[in-house]
């Protein structure tokens, strides 16, 4: 008899579980959003909800790059859209990643995406096909394949590689080795074997 | 020149502001979040914003108890209305976990705070007024006070005790003690000397 009423309200209960499928939230997190959300002032809501509706309403895609734009074009398309190299990435996230590290003038082409079939992904899935568009027009010298140095994103890469080639334009990848403030003794062998084969003379 | 495009969108920007606003949530956290809703499927977002607009304006606080309810009344308050011991707590969470334990089946009282001085809240500013009419009009025979065993937990208590002696009502409080599963030697001393002194026959 005592279950009968240990539980939220129903209407608590939809919020909760929209917020566990949110990435990382589990239950006991989710409950805490939740009751943030009917204790926080009429203004918080407000603004809130006007912030999600504004996201879905006014981001769109470049129509060159891909990457997520308020107007046709990216800001980054805007202001290097002459440039001639290409650095191909797996979503938008990345490209601020990239710019955050100020080595990278050129303009991104987002795949959204990698090649994956165990999640049914195939080149088809992902922007890829114009890309190969972009290349032949744009007069691109070289792409960068900046895909993470995991499984999917090393075949994607050579995916693309392949692809490219006829067109004769220098196709290039991340280098990999060891990264700032790594212990060698942790390091995984992969890396470490890139890291003494990519090794240069200082 | 770099750094002018190195950023989010404004609006996506607005997202992740209101996002860090939620309890315990970092910017990567929010930013992981937004991306979510920017990326997730117009029936995850539609309904995400109705939880949330349905969550405002359906929950209601228990005219008796305070509890969160959709109704005049809470679910507890309709089905044991005639009880004669109220459990008071800090919060409607600790109603559900005190429901949980499947322990107490009379009524709530919810405080929706603590008196705590150095966050400028009195005793005028929690829902202490309507706990003294109760007790007078409802008959009560005892109120359990179970807010947290903390500074401010145990002030309210003992403020609320001291504001119910006149009445003659019984007013206890939750036990102090070891959990289930503690350690003796990481016990703090407090907790163990309570445990000393509240030690029972077996």
């Amino acid at each position: 008899m005592l279950n009968s009423v240990v539980k939220n309200l129903d209407c608590i209960n939809a919020l909760i579980n929209y917020f566990t499928r949110l990435p990382g939230v589990g239950y006991k997190t989710a409950e805490r959003y939740a009751y943030k959300i009917i204790e926080a002032d009429k203004d918080f809501v407000d603004g809130f909800l006007n912030a999600v509706k504004s996201v879905r309403e006014k981001v769109k895609l470049c129509e060159t790059c891909a990457n997520f734009a308020e107007t046709g074009k990216c800001n980054i398309c805007q202001q290097r859209g002459g440039k001639s190299i290409i650095c191909v990435v797996k979503d938008p996230r990345d490209v601020i990643a990239i710019e955050k590290s100020n080595s990278f003038n050129g303009t991104y082409h987002v795949l959204h995406g990698v090649i994956s079939p165990l999640d049914k992904k195939g080149p088809n899935d992902i922007n890829l096909k114009s890309l190969i568009i972009r290349v032949r027009d744009e007069g691109t010298s070289e792409v960068l394949i900046a895909t993470n140095p995991d499984v999917e994103g090393e075949a994607t890469a050579n995916y693309i590689a392949s692809l490219l080639k006829p067109s004769g334009v220098k196709v290039t990848r991340l280098a990999q080795g060891l990264s700032l403030g790594t212990n060698l003794e942790y390091a995984d062998e992969v890396t470490l074997g890139s890291a003494i084969a990519n090794r240069r003379e200082i």
